[in-house]
């Protein structure tokens, strides 16, 4: 059983005038101990950065850019072929965007996630796993790469010597494979079920999945999503269960370190 | 007369496919001491940062950040009316993106240096130059700021201790006040008049303008553009009467440090 | 005393994943006569625009296309300086891509609105509105253009032969002048002050004016916005006071015949 | 042997103050009789477009919609994954501007070609091409379509009674399956090679493969890209290779009424 745990969520996913999810980013960032922020190419505008970074430093929570596709009307879910140099160097851009906000608040990025389609995509694509790591192991040395546990990224963030972190997905569903079933739209959890499963995982390593059967599962950060349907009373009974049963939620820096 | 001067030029501002001005990055790298990196909004791609920084890298060129408007369709040359936070937020977000880039090549950012439209809108506006400079003095604080010496943007920095550079214009007119002329359209210029102009400017401190009249110029470095007819004849006419003339030509942080 | 009178709404004001404004298109749909459609320089998406138009003639609302200067980030509410051939160009690519969705679901377009701040430029920028009504003339004879009572656009559409209508705005506040007092953030309004106040404005021809006098006001469409607080039932409000005083609402080229 | 073919080029790949290509379309626009010209989403801003189908109505050109997938950044040339409804929308928006400036103008739409990962993607997605044509039936009947010969797209087009042409690619390699061989950089041409081999393809029906082998070939329009190193040459040498041996160069819909 897990004593700490970090837990994550996308924040900043708006652009300009327009804001997702029924969330506030002010409401979420109560919950949380780390925000994947969205750095501008499938959503996230620098007013929206400069907000949602001051928003997090005033709440203690570790900032991660969350650097997507360069699609904001596919709000970065559809995959767009080219080569592994041009992405990386698209995440690099990213990157460096949300750690200057970082230095106007006094704190360091804690760590990169990609978002969406690039996720899955570096999930399984090796080149683009192993010139992202190569990369950040010279620019961002010291930060955390968000990832599944089933994935190239992690397979070689760690034979690499790179900071990772994986996660466990709060409101996806779970194949036998321990990959997350991609659902266009999400529909509205019930938030014990949704704290009763990330529970379950802290305490004996276990998801059930959506064929019924229970499968092993590691991790160090539980994800959850802030544009699905009751995200804040998702966050609130997730981070209710976890506090009642003695679990410690920080920063994935921290998680990291009490583990070392 | 002056024995040292930086000379500055836009660089990378092409996007995607795309290419600006008849002069190759890679020949312009080679006369130029500090190079002025489009940063994604009115120009500039992070494949294309990539490839320029490296190049400044590699030629000992003074990196800076070149952020503008977001205004691909025009450049950065057309005015966007909106307040100092969103333009601050704006520029902070480019700027960051560039330095990390110098990062990953082991380079600081040394300058930054507002594109087309907003450079001049800082110039007049005392509020945008204000919270530009009170920002910059956060994250920046080691980085110079390229202005012209009329401006309210030289004014407040100086007064702030924001570390500051003064251009001159090799391929723009100048009008009695000390500002430059704008055109829509500039015309293939001599690169032996350029030459002798900036040669001029430097010993004796003085440009003709376009009434006729001379007036004085102060000046720490030289720009000429990329995307003005015959822009690598007019940086190799520069580059040559200043070194002719025992001119030494160094990167802005250099030039600084021989005044101090 | 007005018996016919227009009611029209701007629509499909999202891009891609996000929507804005608390209503959705469906129901407002339900509630006016003419729809001004983003055409996706400030707003709007090709999928969205489709859906939009698609449901604008299941409802037989008149579909107007909702021309912005090209600015997603600021919602097209930010002023860009430039020559009129360029906004012009802008406008008419706009339009004939609104034009096209009406193509497919076998409806004509019936009118053309600027957005936000170009709108606003055309009501003051004269030559910006003669080269608009003169493009207009050739491309869209038939078209309705929409625009304010004391504007350029009106004068010049009026001496040029080109259909027009003038709008009254039932969430905003209006000065002295005739002219509408520009609001960053508009608060939640009283649905039924709104509707009184339409209401007086059909029936007598008089607003009071943010200085407590009455001026008087000539229309011939009324316009809500979707995006002001509370629009589904600010829209409700307005259509039920005008109904049950006898006052029909049909699209904005019902309205015309009926005066002609 | 044929009589009579249409020349297709593609037309106003700028982007504000970018433009692609050493050739002008000024010049290009004397050679050929199809123009495809592209549409905002890959390439194409208003006023280039509006440049463009200016020119072409002076030089009796036909003009054609030239839509690509949302992608400054790659030209439009990488594949993006998405359903065919969003595509589809994409290409209707893009083919009613290049529409309306042709209102302008005076002349009709004479034809649509999908762009670059676009095209290559409905040569070979069913549903894609099946339900281009079904929209396009509607919208722009009397549009005609470009594909390859062996495409998805001709296939379905034929079968549904769409107007369709064929093309000839002059400056790409042919594999032994009819298909072109993708280059990511295309090499400088001999123009009187490329000539030589369009001709032969006229007279013949046959072209030379990569691996030396000769296959048939059918079509109604030779294309010949204006970023290919030494376009205008080549499209000189083309147009004076057809004209010398009595083939008549014409759009794409007089060939296609002669054939009738």
């Amino acid at each position: 059983m897990r004593g700490i745990i970090d837990l994550n969520c996308d924040m900043g996913e708006g652009f300009g005038h327009w804001t997702l999810g029924e969330a506030a980013d002010e409401d979420l960032m109560e919950l949380i101990s780390s925000a994947n922020i969205a750095a501008g190419f499938h959503a996230g505008d620098p007013s929206t950065i400069d907000r949602v970074v001051k928003l997090a430093q005033q709440h203690g929570v570790g900032i991660g850019a969350h650097p997507g596709y360069r699609d904001l009307q596919g709000f970065g879910r559809r995959y767009i072929r080219t080569n592994s140099e041009e992405l990386v160097n698209d995440i690099l851009y990213q990157v460096g965007a949300i750690r200057e906000f970082g230095r106007r608040y006094g704190v360091q990025l804690q760590h990169i996630k990609p978002h969406g389609a690039l996720y899955m995509e570096a999930a399984v694509n090796e080149e683009l796993s192993q010139h992202l790591v190569d990369t950040l192991s010279k620019t961002c040395g010291d930060a955390i790469l968000f990832c599944m546990d089933i994935s190239k990224t992690y397979e070689i963030a760690r034979r690499m010597g790179q900071r990772v972190v994986r996660e466990f997905y709060a409101d996806r569903d779970y194949d036998d494979s321990g990959s997350i079933v991609f659902a266009r739209q999400v529909a509205r959890p019930d938030p014990q079920a949704i704290a009763d499963k990330c529970l379950r995982a802290c305490k004996e390593g276990l998801v059930r999945t959506v064929t019924g059967n229970d499968i092993k599962i590691e991790f160090e950060s539980i994800c959850f999503h802030s544009d699905t349907p009751g995200a804040l009373e998702n966050g609130r009974a997730i981070r209710k269960a976890l506090l009642d049963n003695g679990i410690t939620i920080a920063p994935a820096a921290t998680v990291l370190e009490n583990m070392a």
